[in-house]
């Protein structure tokens, strides 16, 4: 089964927003063994979005549309569906009820771009949204499935998760395609191909292989297709325990788990804690720790010390350290971690202390160097590290690069 | 003058990889004034990116492609582009020597993977890229521009930052576009399109007005269009007026210009300091503050206090506060801002006590709530947020939240 997603913004176009929906939706259909076979981004003019509507036609089993449904006058995609499905907009009381509940509960007065909400195309079923004012429509055509929802990510997800999903899996049995992904740090990718030469060549004919590298870590991504979903289990299983076999110290996770999670995970397990003194990293490795749902049973706190007096007087870093070998130094760093971890009282404490630039840099601690303290009661560990990146990437990196020391103290024995 | 991006790579399609490439090339582009008409991604197989090139024929004067260009057997980009303008791949002795002094300087070996990468279609020219082993391509075809660059972010800035953007800027003047963009916070979309009727009804038709929602903050995108840059920018800075004076408490900057960006401005002109003192953010605000390049001077830390405990040892919290009102109170967030501007000796602090979910919610203080308190020597000013989002979107509307808050502030006189 094919299916084609199509976003509808100028927004898109032209930069101001990052299409965060397509990369969703592609998971989502890929899982219900959809091959999204393209992602197709235009502007809300009606002709840019009939175009693209007629070129998906004889194409795809599914189309799904996001954007263009807002209160305001930017959006016309509405009307453009009704033009390309040879129908017309009616109010629909169910959904004009609703929209004025929602209204209500936010106390908010209804105005009339509240109320064009509910019109709605006549020959589409409409798809109730509870977390905004525009509903999801299901259009069926020649054949082809067209799903219409907003762009506002939280509401299309609630459209995809109650409605689209749901039917769509029960309407479908297709060929299964299975995905395993297989979460690697700390080799770059030409090396990691180079080590995978012998694995890629043996790999069954059933199973694709892909690189996938961001931000230091690359995605090992194992795609298996065919009829028979259990062999393809079974098939793809014994590839990932060879990776397993054959690059055991790179491996950190499985299935799009985070350095986060994965740390979150072991925490709890061993009952331990942890803390985070951060200079360079500026909060995030707090920020990172504290997204997972949870986290306030191991996560205890941070001390941003940004300011050398805030290593001094809060970390109680010996000011004469600073002075001696700078603030970026194996010395520094250590002195930070013990004094998070004394300070906090935590299991665990990891610093950071280092250049992300632009400014800052010298001849012998460049922009991108940072070093690494993990301390905890096997000792403090260290590590130095030199990236070569912008700022917001080095944060990035450096926060990597420190999660994956943490994990790696956690696990020794 | 229109343009069309391509993007590689089977994990856009299935969601593993959001695709930012695009939004970064579609805005440089409208800043040279080509109409970004549309983005598409596909699999990288030779027969959909034959397709995909294919479609563009006759309708783009500027074709961008961004992928499928790495040392993996998973790209097959280079040899596709071979195919599509009919020539063959060569070694490039240029390139080669590169690519050998880059894997020289990170200590790498070569290895066969790294090898083919000095491989380039005969009929191109290449273009440098110093942050990576592959380099760009610049085709020219029947009057249309194609330009395959590599799919890692900041070597695609690269190549179009050194060498794409400079000679498209020299090569092609153009029908002027201009955007101007208004950022606002603090009234939901459709009330601010109501608000906004007649300012909208009244506008000369060279301008167009989006509202572009996301994260609580709606960006209003004036665009204008036209022959005579210097008319359209004067036509655009009258309309900027007219909104100044119709919503002058709803706006905080222009162009883009964040929450975190104002603020920095402003600490810096006013030679002031700032700190947090953040529980359920766990480090958002910090982490957003130090983004910004040159924070150093005007940031100093931040202490993130997660457990009570923290709270109550480090930034000074009375415990009898907390046991009488709560972690998440007014009382207490004043305490914890108080606590952590003295601990820190900054101008202001800005702190955060709520629930961001999913658990931890109870009826007098569902998920979503949080209590925003900053400090100065103007006093101590608090806010009450209720929202009702996930986990994430929650934290991060508390920050934006707590900034303006803090912005208002440092304003008021």
């Amino acid at each position: 089964m094919k299916a084609e997603i199509l976003t509808i913004g100028d927004e898109l176009l032209i930069g101001q927003t990052i299409d965060t929906n397509s990369a969703w939706i592609g998971a989502e259909l890929s899982r219900l063994g959809f091959d999204v076979y393209r992602i197709v981004s235009v502007h809300d003019t009606r002709k840019d979005i009939l175009e693209a509507l007629s070129n998906t036609v004889g194409k795809s089993d599914l189309v799904l549309i996001t954007g263009g449904l807002g209160p305001t006058s930017d959006d016309i995609t509405k009307q453009t569906l009704c033009d390309f499905f040879n129908t017309h907009l009616v109010v629909n009381a169910e959904v004009l009820k609703m929209v004025e509940t929602m209204m209500k509960r936010r106390n908010f007065p209804m105005n009339e771009n509240n109320r064009r909400q509910a019109e709605i195309p006549e020959s589409c079923r409409v798809l109730k949204n509870e977390r905004g004012t525009a509903p999801g429509m299901w259009f069926e055509n020649k054949g082809t499935i067209f799903v219409s929802m907003p762009g506002v990510p939280h509401e299309m997800k609630y459209i995809m998760t109650e409605h689209v999903l749901p039917e769509l899996g029960h309407r479908f049995t297709s060929q299964a395609i299975i995905h395993r992904n297989i979460m690697t740090y700390g080799m770059p990718e030409a090396r990691l191909a180079e080590l995978l030469t012998g694995f890629e060549a043996d790999l069954p004919p059933e199973i694709r292989i892909a690189y996938l590298p961001g931000s230091g870590i690359i995605k090992l991504r194992l795609t298996a297709t065919g009829q028979e979903k259990k062999l393809l289990d079974k098939s793809i299983e014994e590839q990932v325990k060879k990776l397993y076999k054959m690059i055991p110290e790179l491996i950190f996770s499985e299935n799009e788990d985070s350095f986060e999670m994965v740390i979150g995970k072991l925490l709890k397990e061993k009952k331990q804690t942890i803390c985070t003194a951060e200079s360079c990293t500026g909060g995030r490795i707090a920020q990172l720790l504290t997204s997972i749902s949870g986290s306030s049973a191991y996560y205890k706190g941070s001390v941003i010390a940004y300011d050398n007096k805030v290593k001094i007087e809060v970390l109680k870093v010996p000011g004469t350290k600073i002075e001696k070998y700078g603030a970026v130094s194996e010395e520094v760093v250590e002195e930070m971690a013990k004094g998070a971890r004394e300070l906090l009282k935590t299991d665990y404490s990891v610093a950071t202390s280092g250049i992300a630039g632009p400014d800052g840099g010298t001849e012998d601690k460049p922009v991108g160097t940072i070093w690494i303290a993990v301390a905890s009661v096997k000792g403090i560990v260290t590590e130095k590290h030199l990236f070569w990146y912008d700022r917001i990437s080095n944060i990035d990196r450096f926060s990597t690069a420190a999660l994956s020391l943490l994990r790696n103290q956690i696990i020794r024995r």
